[in-house]
This record gives structure tokens, C-alpha cells and sequence, in this order.
């Protein structure tokens, strides 16, 4: 049975999915993974916020969102304190890639050719894209050539403007966002029992250096885990980043998809 | 912050998660499919129960259940209907192994030496079985003699006098389980609302080859997905088969991790 | 030069064979595994009885049999003993998966399309039926949509009476028959000298836990390395099961060959 | 049972295998395929005769040999006529690499520290070397550095004086030998109900190009399959080449085993 | 023989590079690519300017650069054009992750503790961070603890006010760079018989989207494949950035590696 | 910009290289190695030779010179000495075995139907074989079946009379020539300021034993870590040995290409 008006896949008994991927609806993917968010914060930050930003645009844009992949690629020290940190729970590069191929050819097989990405854990990015490259490569060689795949970060979509306006004080950079405003204010607006503003760690951004060292240097990250504060994060904040990158993330569906 | 009373990992900060390894909390790893499991059930059966199972048991036994592996192997015709049906979406033999190897590789860095993978999903098995002992030889180079793996799939720990009672007219064996009597009580108990009882297709029990074919014989699978009738299914029925298996295998953890 | 009337493809010269593929011949391919069997039998018995399985079935069927695939996945403790046991050589599963996979390219390319493996090693199933799938996935790429692969296990073809005339005192479930009546008898049918019965271990059926434990738990197998005693085993019994399993096999080859 | 005097492992039971291994024995394996060897010979030479050349090896140096690797790496035109030729069934370089790793893993895992290879299709080697030193880096991982892994192939132990002896008309090299004098003449030997001399292809060596194409070019490979004339094989040649060649594997195993 | 003075590892003789080792010489690996960089400069751009880089750390800091990975990973459409344009040559992912594990085994083989990968094609990063990350726990295995191998991109350590500098009219950014003025202005300075700037695409910096889509959309690829023009490039710049990069990443190596 | 008269790809701009592949060159790929050399010549002896091959073949036949693989499968110690010997830096069979099988795609991508592998690394060549072997086939899955990819060794085209001129007082075999008298000429011929002849080992041909142990028998390997002596080294030779191969290579290309 399918739960009314749902947009997620997993919801969906199969026949009703059928109906709505013969109708040609596109189909979401979240990406995540479980990973250290401070003290304030569950591990599974980057699985919620990119299954919510899914499901804000699936709604705007008559896709469903696909089960999420949970796991991602192992934390780096510069854009999620590392992957030394208890708590951290990672796959490598081999397996993402390999997630994100088979999901391509699997939907591909149901008759699905609009994909798209949608990712919440920085370090995924290249992974993801080479999986994606490797099953439209494969596809190719079956025949289908009129799939088409995006590979989104939903923070790519936050634009200038809003950047501006959130953080007043200068911005970090979305690299040290991890744990910080953005993550913390969507947290509070969609997830609000879930942070503890009085845990937040409120330290200056991280001073990182312009390169990685590995095996990582434990004293590079700050003992929060986080790179920045996210102690000036807000409900409202959140309300406009998810209205932000959702708008964005719409329009570039649309574009893409031809709707 | 953590969910206050929350068995489940991914809920946790890392910070409480750090203090409930230090006790040295077991962790248990559902795994589940995202599959067709008939026009009744919505396509996360699987993920669903094995989450709930694991979860009933790391209340009795102080431990953790991690973030379910939401993909799994592919649907074989003889358990789960075909990996050819639209909605089934399946990772390959490889990327299976991979996660459980990864997951216990992990696990195990964040000094957790007692893992149980809780199956959901029949196909699953066998890979999740090469992934763990690919890990643990590879814990052993590191130096790590101490890692305990247990493999469970969870309707292993219903006996024969519980099927008795719940199958009076007979047992059409766990194999034809997929989406009959066993899944769709244990999803009226759990999740009501995403069962519809009208849409069960009220079918004998499918008489399936002592073999596999492939590529797979459509005509094999019955047209509604499902290997048996739910149409049995009540939630009492669901309450008896949760509190069987979970007590076995509450028996069984406390068992091998010596608790 | 070919040995006259020989069903084994290894046994034929390359011109015999390329007629008998153009004839329109299935191949069957033994898998067996190098595993102790107990003090009283050779550790090639899953080698020897696949094979001869097969050979039987090839006669009644005009098909080849293909030199088996000899060493097999590793032996796990509730079907086989374990894979920590001296004696015992396995692959992993990514090597029984291409080994299966690249059987079943080569012989396409040969012009085959008709295959059937004929498993005497319970653990290989899984692998093999992953191995058989890729295979078909690359064929189908290539424009081979005419292939047709079978997976059998051959004890999955003795039937329940012959299980009750066989073992009056009651079946101990064929994950428990390693080293016990069923391999024992067919070995005393096809291999008499190979069999010393005054070594066997009459004990018990092994009482095994409903689920694995990794790394294996010695003391769970029997010192013996049987799950069963081959005690009660007999060339008559031998006869019977190759009888009964050639029977049914060569039923369904028949029926999904169209023969 | 153990089949009386046997040196061939897979005939052991376990029990007197563990014996035997705790003496110290050291294990030769050899390595074939399944290749077309003309019209006048069956298409598992290579096994047959790496099989026969260990197991000579084994008498002299209380050494046991370990069930064949049967399938081997792809038949190339310039040593074997080339894989694109019905009847030859070949492994890829992956599946090649992957079986001799694991078998030498698997044999260390028993406690066995002197292995040799006994290579009877050239094509092999370099596989079997990349295998074994695969192996030979993880056990060093493990802590294991007493192993000790040899790699022949059996016609390099035949030396100038006995090629001029057998082939008085000149030596058309190694790599033309497929199907040829020397392996006409060991099968004749050992195998002489499997050799028909009448349908030996009497051609002239093959004139073979000092370099590969791909994909194969067919014509480049004499239609008879073979490189070089059988017709001048006898079984007294056979004899000497066995004798040779097992003298100074002999030798070469004495010297680097120690004993 | 050692070409006097070198710093080219692949210059100098086996037993003067030991001696380089002993004295603990950290090492340089420069990875380039083969891919299109505009009608006025070759496709191995990459490749000579991190190579160049390289040098010039190495110069200041005692160190030797090991001979460069030449290919690199696919080119990317919103870094490099696209890796659908001819003359592109990529490997792929699992190519680059394995060349930069093996490059840091078999350093770490020799001796060397100290490591750095200078990077000069965008889309290498996150695959030469997994191959290092893999080899870090491969030789964490292997018991050497005291290896530190450093990732850096040599554009990372052009800081503000040199932008602000060179690019008066506004910076396109880095990802845009692609054959603009920061690649054209090393060549001129490093490679002037090299470019063409009569051949330069004097176009507006490429308005990219913000995400990636697959297959490829060759549109959005200005039809020179350059991101950005060259025009305003100048030997002069060249000098500026090749001083402002090296001085950067001479310190970030003093510091890392203690000298 | 491209360098006039070059005929090497990665000094070409992108637009130069299609005009040549539009002209059907074929594209000729030097294979070499970072290995030790003897205390006479540098590491990278096999780069500069398999591409000064490449090179004089090119100029006669309107062939494009790819970049090269610089790194190669690891050093055996019958042909160079041993893996184990410090400097020498290789990749492992997967890795060449990819890169090989990445080129030819991406060159088949470019339109490319001709593509030659000049080898001057002995141990590659397998490896390459089934780089190449693969990408073929992957080809013909996507369509492309004019493909076609010769494999040379510039050595197998030194002639039985040349030998004989070149080595008066007797041929050690191609195996032994490690850092001798064949690479030594090339190199004083091609770069003489890189030979240091005073610096060069005089030693008798080394005596190596007919098959590998592994791992390697450090004291099999002269110190020198050269096989035989390049005492009597000229470049005179090094220009007959170029002629001679390089004619030889012609005319192989030409035949095969079909011009």
C-alpha cells in the first residue's frame, strides 16, 4: 500500500510506482552519510537534509525521491573533521561508486531516464560522478542512450544573495559549514528535537590548511568536530536555505528535464 | 543531541555514542532490500522489519542498532519474486560484500568488538557472509583478535511449535515468506498504516522449480509479486512472530557476546 | 582424439566438440570444492559426485559434461564444517563469481546456449548464481538474448519419499548430510576404494546454532569435521540417490531445454 | 580414505593430509587449461600433463600435489592458437591472478611454507607470478616470512642436449610445441588410448609473427589448431622428456626447498 | 649516471637515489593529465606545470620528484571541458586510486617517510586522496607508522592578494581556469615555444551551471574548450604565480615534514 | 600550440590531433618503467628507449606517439633484477592492466582504428595483452569492430644477424640484456650525457636459475643489479640496433595497418 501523496519511493508499493514511472517522473536520490555533527547534533544530519531537499523538490517538480543512500565516503579533515573520529561511518571509494552505479542501472532498468542526485555530504561528490559516468557509459553499450543524470550539492544552490543576508558576520565558506549555520538552522526547522542548541560548540571558524595530510592529524580539527558555529543558527535561517536551494534545485530539474 | 531512550545509532551525537562503545555496547546492523513485496506492502518491507527486529532486541540486550543497509541483493526468483520486476532496485555480489566489510571495518575502529548483522532479506545472506569474514581477516592483520560477528536473519529464530500455531493449515516454507502471512502481519503490528489488507492478492502458494533459471521466467512469479497469501495476516499474528524471534535471538546475542 | 562415447568435453578433441556444440549440446559444469570430509572419505567427494551427477545426467540428455570447477567457496561451519579446518582449500567470492562468469561467456562464445551447473558444494550457490547473472547481463549487452542458464544443487532433487525410505530414523536436513549418509552411500556406489568405512564417526547430528558466528567457533564442529554419521551409508542407498536426483535433474534440464 | 601411497592431495582424507603437512611436505599444484589441442587430442592436455610432471616431482621430493587449477588464462595465437578458437575455455588475467593467491593463502592458512607451481600452458606464468606475490605480501602482513613459492613451467627444465636428441630436424622453439612433439609425446606416453596418430596434422612450425594483434586474426593460426607437426612423437621420446624434466624439477625443489 | 644537480628521481641512477633515500629526502609525485587545453597550448599542459612546481619545491627543500602520472582522471565539463572532446585521454577511477596507492607502497618500500602529490588537474583530487588514504592502512598493516604523505593542488597556494593582482578585472575562479590566464601565463614563462597566443579564444568566462549533468552536454562547452581566455596572460604573471605557489608549498612542506 | 613536425600526441593542441586522427594515423604507445639500471644509467631507461622506438617508427609511418606509461609491472628478477631492489618503482598487474585497457578506449573514443604498443619493459607484456584484450571487447560490445591494436617488444625485431654482429663473442638472450650491452648502446646512442660508462658493472652474463622463487632471493640478482655487462656498449651499436628494430617495426605496422 502506498502512503497518500507520498513523493518517496520506498512508500510506494510497486504497481503504484509503476503508474508514476510510466507517467516519466523523474526520479531523487539523497545522498548522506553517518558522520560526527558535534555535540548537538545526530550522525545522520546529511541522510535527513538531503531527504528533505529531495522531497521540497520532487513536490515542485512531479519526481519521487528514492530511498537514500546512508552511508558515503569516508569524512575529510577540511570538510568533516576527518575520518579518525569515533562515530564516523564510512565506505569507500570503490563502494560509493559502486551504490551509485548500480542505482543508475537499476532505475534505468524500470524505464526511469531522468535522475538526478541530490547531496548532502561534500566528500561524496566525485564518487558519485564517476559511478554515474560508468552506468551512462554501460547504458550506452545496452542501447539507452536518452538517460540523463544531474549530480546536485543542494548548498550549491544557496546563492549569493541569501549568503549575505544569513550570515552577516562573513561566511565561512561551505567547506567549514560542516556543523555549522546552514546544517545546525535546517536542523531546527525541520528536525527541531534533534538539536540541543545548548551542546553547540561556539568557536571561531577552523583555520585549516590549503592541502590534506594523511593519516589524518587529530589536532587539526576542533574537539567539537565542528569546523564552524552553529550557534547563531535559526529556524528562520533554515526556512530560507531549505526555500533557497530548493527554488534553485527546482529550476535546474525543470531545465534539465525539460517540464 | 540524542533522542532521549533511542537504541538507534544514527539518533545518537557522537559524543553519547562514544560513551555507550566505551560500555561496550554491541551493535546491530538491520539489512534490508528496497523489493516489490506485492500491491499491498510498500517497497521497504524489508528495511522496515529487520529495523524494527533489531531494535526490539538492542532494547533486551544494551545495544545499538545501526543505520539499516537499505539496499541489498538481488531478488532471486525462488525468494523474492525476480530481480526483472519494476520497483525491485538491488545492488550487485560485490558491492553487498563491500558495505558489511566496510561496516564491520569501521565498527571495529571505533572499538566496538561486537557486531550482528539482522537480516531481513533472504538474498542478502551469503554476501553479507563473505563481507564479514573478509573484515575479520583483515581485523586479524591489524592486530584485532577480538571482533565477534554474528550473521542472523530473524525469522530463523521462529520455531516449529510458533509455526504451528500460526500456520494451521500448513507452512508454505520461509522461501514462499515474500509478502505472505509472516512480512504482512509483522507490518500490521508495525506500520498499519501502510498495509491495505484489499489489495492482498489471496493467491495458493506459487510451486517454484527445485532450480533457478536466467535469466529469469517471468511466468515463474505470480503476477502479483507475492510467493504466498497475506491474506492470513493479522497483527496479533505479527505480535506473536516479533516477540518469537526476538526473544531467540535476545538469546542468542546474550549467548555469544556473553552477556 | 575423443574417448569413444564419452560425455566429458575435456576428454574431446576440439573438432569433436565444435560438432557436438553445433549438434545443439547442453554443457553441464560440476562444481565441487576441496573439503575435509571426515576421516573416511577423500577431500574431492563434492569433485567426484558433481561429476558423476552430471555424467549421469548427460547421458539421458545428449549433453557435455565441462571439467568441473574444483575448488569452491569456503566451507562454512553449519553446512560444511568451516573454512578454518586444515585440509579444506577455498576461494573467496569474487573468484567463484568470475570463474562461473567467464564458463559461461567462454562457452557462448563457443556457440552454446544451454547450461546447467550442477552444484555438489552447498556454500558455492549463491556465488555462482551472481557469477551466472553478470555473465547473462554481458551476453544480452553483446546481442546474446538466447541463452539459457540452469542452477542446480543435485540433493535438491531427492524427493520427500525417497528421503523417508532413506532415512527411517528420521532426515537431519541436508545442510547436516557433509560427510554423512548421503555423500557416503554415493561414494561406496561410485568410489568403493575411496571410502574406508571403519573410520567413519558415528555420532550424532551436530546441533548447530540458527545463525554464524565469525571468526568460527571450532568447537561448534564436530572433531570429526562430519555433521551426520555416514554410519548407516550403503552403495544401495548410493544407488538409489543418484537414481532419484539423475531422474529429477534430467526432468528439468529436459523441460527448460525443450528437449 | 586415503587411497594407498597416493602423493596427490585431493585423494587424502584430512586427517592423514594434517599428518603429512606436519612433516613438512611440500606442495606442488599444477596449473593447465582447457585448450583445443588439434585433431588429435583432447582438449585437456595441459592438465593432464602438468598433473603427471608434479606428480613425478612429488615421488621424488615426498611432496604432495594439490588438485589442478584446470581452467587456465586465454590461449594466445602465438603459443596456443589464440582464444578465439571453439573449445578453448579460459579464465581472464583477474581470475588467474585470484586462484593462485588464494590457493597459496589457503595452503599457508594449513602450515604449509614451501609451494611450487607446476605450470603446464604458458600463458600462465605471469599470471601465477602477480598471484603468488600478491599472496606472498599479504602473508608477510600476517606475520608469516618463512614461505617460500616456486614457479616452473616443466619444458624449461628440458636442456640443450636433450632437444637436440629429440628433434634432430631442428627445434621449432617452445611456444610452437603446442600440440606438437613434446606434448604429443608425453600423452603417448601417459596417455596413449587418448592420442590419435592418424588425425595428427603433419604441417610444417607455423611461421608466426614477432608480435600480437588483437582482436585475433584467424588465419594467422594453422586450421589443424597446432603450431608445430606431432607426427615425429613417440612414447619413448615422451619418456625422455618426462624423465628430464622431472629430473631437473627434481633437482630445482631439492635445492630451493632445503632438502 | 645522474644527470648532475637533477631533481628528477627517474634522472638519477639506482644507487644514487639510494643514497638520496638514506639522507631522508622527502619526494615529489607531480600528477598531470592528457587532456585538451585550447588551440593555443599542448595537451600535456597539465603535466609540465606540475612537474614545473614540483621542481621548484623541490629545489628549496632537499627533495627529489619522482616522474610524473601522466594521465589523469576524467576531465570534468565545469573544470576542464569535458571528457567527451577528443584528445582528452583519462583514466578512470579506480586507474587513479590504484597508481597513487602504488606510488606510496613502493616509495614507503624504498624507504621514504615523506611524501607529496602536487597536483595539476582539478578532477585528480578525491582519487589520489583515496589511493593515499588506502596505502596509509596498508602500511599501517605492515606495522610503518611514520609515513606522512601530503595532497596538495599547486593553484591552493596563489593566495588573495596575488589574485587581486593578476586578475584585475575580477577572477573567474579557479575551476574556470581551465586554459585562462594562470595555465597560459606558467607556460609562457616555462614553455613559450609551446603556445600560440595568435591562437588564444579571446571568450568570456564560460557561464557554467552549478551542477553536473551526464552524458555530457557539449553545448555548454565553449567551442575551444578553454573556461576562460588566456589573452591577458604574460610571462611576467607566469613568474608571479610559479614564485607565489612555490613559496607556498615550500612552506606547507618545511612544515609538515619537520625541516 | 603544436610544436612543428612533432609526432608526439601530448606536445599536439586538441585541434591539431583531430586533424591527424580525421587522417586515420595510427597512435603508437611507448610502455617503459622506473627501474634500477645498473650505477651507469638512470631509471627511467625504458621510458626514453620504448619512446625513441616509438618515435623513429612513427616518423615512417605518419603515426602520433601517445604519452607514455611510465610506470610498469613490477621487475622480475630473470629479466630485471627483482621488485625488491630499491628505486625500482612498479605497478601492480591490475594497474597496467587497466591503464592498457583505459588507452585504448579513450584513443577509440577519439576515432582512433589503429593503435600499436611499443614495449620496452620485458615483464609488462602480459599485462598489456589483456589490457588490451579486454578494451577490444568492450569495443565490441559498443559496436566498434574495426578496431585494431598490435603489441610489440622493439627487441623481437633485432634480428638473428644483427645479434650475431652485435655480439660476437655471444648472445646472452633478451632476458639477460637488463642494463647490457643492447640498452646501453641505445642509450649512449639516444642520450649520451645520462651513461656514465666508467660507472658501468663488468661482469660475466648473470647465471639465473630457470624459475622464480618467490619472495626474491636477493643474492640470485648481481649488485650491479644489471644482468650481463654493458662494457661493450657503443652508440655505434645503439644506432644499428635502432635501425635494424625500428625497420623492423615499420614494416610489422605497415602490414598490419595495411599502408
Amino acid at each position: 500500500m502506498t502512503e497518500p501523496g507520498t513523493v518517496y519511493m520506498e512508500e510506494l508499493d510497486a504497481f503504484t510506482y509503476r503508474e508514476r514511472v510510466a507517467q516519466g517522473a523523474p526520479i531523487l536520490i539523497p545522498v548522506g552519510s553517518i558522520e560526527q555533527h558535534g555535540p548537538h547534533m545526530p550522525m545522520n544530519v546529511d541522510v535527513l537534509l538531503s531527504r528533505a531537499m529531495a522531497g521540497a523538490v520532487a513536490g515542485q517538480t512531479a519526481s519521487l525521491v528514492a530511498a537514500p543512500i546512508v552511508y558515503g565516503y569516508k569524512s575529510q579533515q577540511r570538510s568533516g573533521g576527518g575520518n579518525h573520529l569515533t562515530g564516523t561511518t564510512s565506505m569507500d571509494a570503490a563502494t560509493v561508486i559502486s551504490i551509485a552505479k548500480r542505482l543508475v542501472l537499476e532505475l534505468a532498468r524500470h524505464g526511469v531516464r531522468k535522475v538526478a542526485f541530490v547531496n548532502g555530504h561534500y566528500e561524496n561528490y566525485q564518487f558519485l560522478y564517476e559511478g554515474v559516468d560508468l552506468a551512462v557509459r554501460e547504458l550506452h553499450l545496452e542501447g539507452v542512450r536518452d538517460i540523463k543524470v544531474m549530480l546536485l550539492s543542494y548548498w550549491d544552490f544557496v546563492d549569493d544573495a541569501t549568503i549575505a543576508e544569513l550570515y552577516p558576520n562573513g561566511f565561512p565558506g561551505w567547506d567549514l559549514e560542516h556543523g555549522g549555520v546552514l546544517e545546525t538552522s535546517l536542523m531546527l526547522l525541520l528536525h527541531p528535537d534533534r538539536v540541543d542548541m545548548s551542546r553547540v560548540a561556539d568557536i571561531p571558524p577552523a583555520v585549516l590548511p590549503s592541502y590534506d595530510v594523511l593519516p589524518a592529524v587529530p589536532e587539526v580539527t576542533p574537539s567539537s568536530g565542528c569546523l564552524s558555529s552553529g550557534a547563531d543558527a535559526t529556524a528562520e535561517k533554515g526556512q530560507i536555505l531549505l526555500d533557497r536551494a530548493a527554488a534553485g534545485m527546482v529550476a535546474a530539474v525543470r531545465h534539465e528535464f525539460g517540464m
